[in-house]
């Protein structure tokens, strides 16, 4: 199922949308978190008439099943440039999956100087990275609606990907030529498995708390290189930090998510 | 005036604090966006009876001026251990200031596994770093509020801050030996100088979209080594990254920030 259907909604009231969350678009039983907070935003565009989410913050706070949901958009201002919205996702029970904020507006090519200090990361070409292949249990059901190529050395349980790196690099696009619009950007930052599990800890399961994604321009083309690092297990907690680059060898996106670490 | 005086809120409805921003915590008569975020936290804290703020995200919609503010509350979750609740600061005219949206929780040392791959800012010793000090134009009157004690290297409109490398590394602490807790944290992560100052490029002014801050440990000590760094200066937007170490060399925080920059 595309990503267009998966996360299509229906407008219930004058702040209110519904729609399914698909089946197999899980991690284990729990839906994909990027693809909750992509659900949560699409309602957001369409109360705030903006279609791309600049800068979009998710708290998750209770697991997606397959089935409907409802998500309630307040409008908190609507700018010339940005207008800022608070989404809230709940399920057929009324129980609130997600929490969202966002900034919304309509990218555009600007004047403004620019300055990028780093570069897209250096990853074989995609026949050359090793595709993460769904099955039933793991990798789950979900990396079938993605189609993700890793770069050999960051392949987690494998010997290249464990030499205690927290990184993981590859390539994304939607199967079946799907274009890839900004709100795509939200699944492909919470997409690939995380960067702990090349961490050489163990650490099997990272309950995301939050994740925040900037979008800086519209992509151009289907595949992004991205790039996802962990510098700080500390606290009980750790960040992941994401960089999304187009076809055009742009930053498109920068994401940050904070973890749970398991007690031990 | 303290932190703790210039934050502190009276509970006025069952979800519902009044405050007052105080005078001369304004950047040129915008008032400290990290300051208006940290009040609006505070009621947070308040509301979920959860001290800290572990992950705290606020969009800035209307520039705050001195005199009272109302902070609105929504528990959304409350969880064992985090709740998470959205709040909307207002001034006196009803005017949306600060949307925003956190989980609290309360800090404790933790059993889980720690790695760290990076260490806090090389700092001169306070001493040998250049004060920040306030002036009733620029630096401004805010200064008074901090103390900040900026590398050598890093201070902004100087010949050795000029060298176009947007990053900006410094002491921070409370004036008059107050404590630091975790809300005057999100103050920290918004104080100094915006690291694109030093990226010699002609901007004056980068109004914060957004600024979201990680707090992963209670700080120990009073000061607090801080660096902020700006990568990606592209499609009209630049990020700010944080990172606030404590006198136990202990990450204590991370913020990243998305602001404006000026079209061309």
């Amino acid at each position: 199922m595309t990503f267009a259907a998966a996360s299509a909604l229906r407008q219930i009231g004058a702040a209110s949308w519904e729609g399914d969350l698909a089946p197999r678009w899980d991690i284990v039983g729990r839906a994909n978190g990027g693809y909750l907070l992509a659900i949560a935003a699409r309602a957001a565009t369409l109360a705030t008439g903006r279609v791309d989410p600049v800068t979009i913050t998710g708290h998750f706070l209770n697991p997606g099943s397959p089935g409907a949901v409802t998500v309630d958009v307040e409008v908190v201002k609507s700018g010339r440039r940005l207008a800022t919205a608070r989404s809230t996702m709940r399920d057929a029970t009324g129980r609130a999956l997600v929490a969202a904020l966002g900034s919304y507006g309509e990218l555009a090519e600007t004047e403004a100087p620019e300055r990028v200090e780093a570069a897209p990361p250096e990853l074989p070409p995609v026949d050359a990275c090793i595709r993460v292949e769904p099955t039933e249990t793991f990798p789950p059901p979900f990396m079938e609606q993605v189609d993700l190529r890793l770069h050999p050395e960051d392949v987690p349980f494998t010997a290249a990907g464990s030499r205690g790196r927290p990184r993981v690099r590859g390539w994304f696009r939607w199967p079946e030529a799907e274009p890839l619009d900004t709100l795509g950007l939200i699944v492909a930052a919470d997409a690939f498995p995380p960067s702990i599990f090349n961490a050489d800890l163990p650490v099997a399961w990272t309950p995301t708390i939050e994740l925040t994604t900037h979008v800086r321009q519209r992509p151009v083309g289907d595949w992004l290189r991205c790039s996802f690092t962990t510098r700080f297990i500390t606290g009980g907690f750790l960040e992941e930090d994401g960089e999304l680059w187009d076809e055009s060898d742009r930053l498109i996106a920068q994401s940050r998510q904070l973890a749970l670490l398991p007690r031990g």
